[in-house]
């Protein structure tokens, strides 16, 4: 029997149309999709007759164990089956990608990586910030939120007037990311923005001071993206926002 | 007249296949399309009866001034043309693409920004290498190579066990890029990576350590980026690369 394959895949922000056009094409031609929370499982259903399964954490459950996901695309592989594993954003980028690529590897299984739009810099985007402006703002710095200690070594070193600091996974820890740049130097006024649920319908920002960034109300159980720097400033001179439809400008 | 409309789209690293399904429905129905250099014209002709301009910058000749492209775009506007500036990578790292969707707004032309998957980590990413790892890199730096002094600044604070540093267009720069990190305290054994065309039909990586990078032999005419961190030496582990149709595995 033919052995099978497996696309790991980035679904971008959210919007399938934020999909690559190599994504879709490897979802409409699968036989098994193993997709994660953040993969709008209505529009996925429209687009394959493949089974599709929930693997990432969903209200009141917990996600699939990291090995159980390796596990279930070598036995499809190994059947024969095109399997998509459908992640949110890029796969590589916070998505634990690079380990399900080990594990295919090391048993032998090939496969591909399709790279998708990164939440990191769609959300900003989406809400009209963009994350390098000349003269404002020559690079950016993203991490993750949930390891205090690792964000305190990644923004211990930047300079407050260098780059734009995007924080993913860091909603609920704002307050202490807040400290540890303001500690660093930051000032309190600095702009900041959240930007909720970014392409979706949920879409929710954001924008104020570093200061005021930590006691910001956000809606639950949206994820969401901490942009903080200068350009967030520039929001004002490219549009209000927006909305899933992306639109910007006078009407 | 119906007033036109304008979409700042991201193209992806180079291949086509990587274009979001908005871009490529954008472009579909596009009457004219603005597009720079790194855009696949043939591909791009291919897929669309609009007419394209090639504004970016060629071998032998000057890009087309910022100021032409904004009053390219904003007289189809007012003609009533659907316009698409298509951009190599997102528009909003490093694209101008704010100052695009300020002139735009200044001009009262009503416009969108589609995201595309960024060059920046699409890159690392086609060669094998995640730009976040556990247990390796919490996270990563992007910063444009092209100007020194922002350079200094950005890189002058980061502790090189921290993050992943990724230099876009700083392949010429790239012996002061090695000089910026060694003052700033990162190993001269640091491993490091070129990627060139990443996802096109001249796709070259290297790979290397920080102190071989100055000195590495590039391909001429293909734009790549630098990825400095121990991240890279996660690509052993991943599979060696690749080619155009991004085909990791045993095959």
């Amino acid at each position: 029997m033919a052995q099978g394959f497996v696309s790991l895949v980035g679904g971008g922000p959210g919007d399938p149309e934020l999909w690559t056009v190599r994504a879709l094409r490897r979802v409409q031609e699968a036989d098994l999709v193993l997709y994660d929370a953040l993969i709008d499982a209505a529009a996925l259903h429209g687009l394959t007759k493949a089974q599709c399964f929930c693997v990432g954490k969903r209200a009141g459950r917990a996600s699939v164990l990291q090995e159980t996901i390796h596990r279930l695309m070598i036995r499809a592989a190994r059947q024969g089956k095109r399997v998509v594993r459908l992640k949110g954003g890029d796969p590589f980028v916070f998505g634990r990608g690079a380990e399900e690529a080990i594990a295919l590897r090391d048993a032998g299984i090939d496969f591909e990586v399709v790279p998708g739009v990164t939440t990191a810099v769609a959300a900003a985007e989406l809400a009209g910030i963009p994350v390098t402006h000349r003269g404002v703002s020559t690079g950016f710095l993203v991490v993750a939120g949930h390891s205090g200690e690792a964000l305190k070594r990644a923004l211990g070193g930047i300079r407050s007037d260098a780059v734009t600091v995007i924080v993913m996974m860091g909603l609920a820890v704002r307050d202490s990311i807040v400290a540890t740049l303001t500690t660093c130097g930051w000032g309190v006024t600095t702009p900041a923005a959240i930007v909720c649920g970014a392409s979706t319908p949920d879409e929710w920002i954001w924008t104020g001071t570093l200061e005021d960034m930590g006691a910001a109300p956000v809606p639950a159980g949206v994820p969401g993206v901490l942009v903080i720097g200068d350009v967030v400033d520039v929001r004002e001179a490219v549009a209000v926002s927006a909305g899933p439809e992306v639109m910007y400008g006078r009407s």
